[in-house]
């Protein structure tokens, strides 16, 4: 970086004020011109922002880690609905809570220190746990019986046409991800499917299931191809990251943006961790890109870039 | 627990929305219904906002992390000014960077990626990284003068009369922490003040400087002897964690309210990570103590926080 | 825990030593009575050497993360060879990177500042980056070469079988995962195959290919069904655990061994940081079971583990 | 970097092997031609070895964490007897704990899971907790009875004075920290007193104590000032991490090896975390140092680092 380069670039960290005021349009604004992960975020924010304002962006979103049972469907849901989304790529997992809440049933949290918690105690009244929620293990008998009852024409088709396929199935009045998704023709892709208690039901109760994922992979790079431009967002790593970076590369432009929340880290190697720098080499992410990882709890970030975003688009309008 | 406990105790995640009208008090009220760190937070806020009302409550507040030159003295010092903090311990480097913004001089912060960032480079421009926030070694210079110019009475004064004095000399149209906390006479302490770039500059341009770091242990010893109630938000761990631990013993109550603000976990086993609740072993927090601790930046959290008492000052007066 | 019990379980830290007669099992051996994660690693050790001498015990293993392309290869060649493993699920990237070193090429690593790395320069390289080694892009024309050569009889094979077909045609003098699991009927699982290097060139060169995962589901459970005993070491996390957990549901006796080697905490709420005893109530890890989870990378503590176990062994046929 | 400077540097992973002959050497060798931490691991042994060999080098070694209540009293004792340190840096905790051990108390560990204890049934048997190692509180009341009846004949030395005087009163045979450096006249330095159990003894006891900081501070300096060369081991982070950072600032050469073991990370924008190449930007650390920061838990890696540099110069001497 040439000096003058650098000079330019630089300016005074604001010691930033929140008062009786404050918007969170205002809050994300202010973070913009601080360091570590507040600016990250704010980043984030205009980032994301940005590809939504960009009508020619596809939108890839990929979502791992337990964001339906802990209650952040709705945010989910809006996401979608708010066409903030154009491609999800999933866990099994979510897809399987999604349901369960569709269906009307529900996760479980309480003024209960983690520490007190006795497994042995919970195995017992048959209570699944997922850190500090719970899933009463009887709701698997309601998705049983839902899935048991299915009438599959055909048991090749592509995981993403099955999930559209429930989505259909399920009550308008619910906010549920597969639902939106069907309504707004979404794609929903799933990777690891049958590593899901959703996928085991199907595969328990219809015979000879045998789901294409060959035809979502390539559906996947075909999504990509067609591309003018890419954004993604990922929260949490996982097989949702490297489905979408591995189709990226397909992409002519690369992804030209890319948002990551997650609290994993580059140094130990896995692919969660690993920085949206590292994706430049493997032409996953163009070398122009913007780009911001947020280490952070998606449960505290995920709804404050919405919340922001929504303002935003608030402000437009007027 | 007993099954009527548990049953009582347990609730439906609510899978919460954001719309136009959510404020930051409604965010942080859904957040209270789910899991994970999300919950956390709403706890800590509702923790805090107690703590605050409880006007039998002396209030601990320990800050670790270079909160200073990210932007975030403005925050703590609103803390300061709204009596959100009784007693303040802080590091050496919190105060250094603090007396350098009350002298009018800056730290940077730029569109810089961080993987661009050279240090041998910085380094011939005389420029200091902290993560990716900057500043330019004159600072020290300035400070430098500062220092070497006070006119010290006393060599052998406790730390935090020192600090007092210090306060007492600075801007009154300064944000800063030393300055507010002289105005309001609210204590800090500093128990690692020799490791610190103001320490040094104090000991290098006064002779026989020896201020007495034991003083300011009894004293706190005192204060938390004293305090009918205790309650402590602990930003980061380090030195001021354990400083406020170590006097809470000799609280009659121990804390009945404690937060924690870390990305730092328990399993290594060092003290900025492990839980609050250990410190109940120890006599430190009250076996009957409300806590929580959030994993995150401080630099995305505490400005929610603050943001959301500050909010809650408001409509209590309403 | 009752006072006798409390009692009768604590024992004296031991402040070990290590001098010029200490070996390997001196090593876990000292580290067993101590604390944090190097009495984490001896118990780790101490339960796997268990699962081995339990003859009934089935050991599944789970591995996530890029282990290959860092140089561990040979070590988990050598837990297939030793019979350390009964069942592995892995990553497709795991797989596609193990093939690349079965037909000859190799990853590359080298005295490079991880800081110093331009990932831009490396793309027009056509290098990619795995953290701090590299894998040039023309390795996978290599693999496009051998995939397409391939003959497949069958578009509808479970994945497992492919990949045993896969095995059965690479050199014998490799140390490949692939090839000694085929050698040795161990059966492989990858779950998210289609999330590969592997899986798109094969999806690219061979027509309809829908390589049938719910068969491979179905067949993991029949293996965690006939389990008298099931032990399970998890390295990362991710897909690969979640596979095998969702499995020793109905496993009759649940896992009575865990052992878990991850930098993932719990506190986020996901799967790959979730503590084994959550799994308690989910019933896939038997409440009596032996457990430890080891917060470390891989590349440091799988070596060390392998080291005691073939010690043992050594010390065992004596 | 240029194109024949990159290939120059690249070098082939080697999928390393462990067999019946490996040595520690022999497994550092390999873990070299690796990457992650693994690496990391093996360029930290080796810079320390070269820092041992280097008889210009002054060895500063910062230790935070509770490594002596863990059981590592014994290594950092061998560390300081076979010369590989120079001048120690540490917390008050740590020298607590090893005054502690060196009366001929223990701390305690045992067969308990993490999860199973209950802290406040710990506070009512008075045994405090650093993770899942124990302390009973009456050891303190031998501290207190030992500090109590020391007959201190100047209330204003400096603390590592102090320090020097504590060592020479402890038994010979003990292995504690204290005792070899006043017999080796290794000096150690706690800029952080007051915050720890043995000052806290010290300032109850001993009317009007006001051991000297400030010489402290500006002895170390001077340490600093008179290195040709200098080579700093960080385990941990925090104080003494910063302590020995800002007095390289007046080394001539800076640290010109640099290794750092920690489970921090830089993205918080802490100083324990902070990476070692953004010292090389204040001057801490030369521009052509070797460095390597290893993420891990020191109890894991403190005592293979150890392991290697004991064999080392086993074979130096051969």
């Amino acid at each position: 970086m040439s000096e003058k380069d650098f000079e330019e670039k630089l300016r005074e960290v604001e010691q930033f004020e929140i008062n009786n005021d404050t918007s969170i349009i205002d809050l994300i604004n202010s973070l913009k011109n601080t360091g570590f992960n507040a600016k990250r975020l704010a980043l984030a924010c205009e980032i994301y922002n940005e590809m939504i304002n960009n009508t020619d962006c596809v939108k890839f979103f990929g979502l791992a880690g337990a964001l339906v049972p802990v209650g952040l469907q709705r945010i989910i849901f809006d996401f979608l609905k708010e066409g903030f989304i154009d491609v999800l790529v999933t866990t099994g997992a979510n897809l399987t809570h999604d349901l369960a809440e569709a269906l009307g049933y529900h996760h479980l949290q309480g003024n209960i220190n983690i520490d007190d918690i006795d497994d042995k105690d919970l195995h017992c009244k048959d209570i699944n746990r997922i850190y500090d929620v719970f899933m009463p293990n009887k709701v698997y008998e309601g998705i049983e019986d839902f899935i048991s009852k299915l009438n599959i024409s055909d048991n090749q088709m592509p995981v993403s046409s099955f999930l559209k396929f429930l989505g259909d199935k399920l009550p308008k009045t619910s906010h549920s991800i597969l639902r939106i998704c069907a309504e707004k023709e979404i794609p929903i892709f799933c990777p690891a499917f049958t590593d899901s208690g959703l996928a085991m039901q199907l595969g328990f109760h219809h015979q000879n299931m045998n789901l294409n994922h060959f035809k979502d992979m390539l559906d996947m790079v075909n999504l990509a191809w067609d591309a003018k431009n890419a954004g993604i967002c990922i929260v949490g790593g996982g097989v949702p990251k490297n489905f979408i970076m591995q189709s990226l590369q397909f992409c002519p432009t690369s992804a030209t943006y890319a948002i990551q929340i997650t609290m994993d880290r580059p140094e130990p190697g896995g692919l969660s961790g690993a920085s949206l720098r590292e994706a430049i080499s493997w032409g996953k992410v163009n070398e122009k890109a913007k780009y911001s990882t947020v280490i952070s709890d998606a449960t505290i970030t995920l709804p404050l870039i919405f919340w922001y975003l929504k303002k935003m688009q608030e402000k437009n309008k007027d």
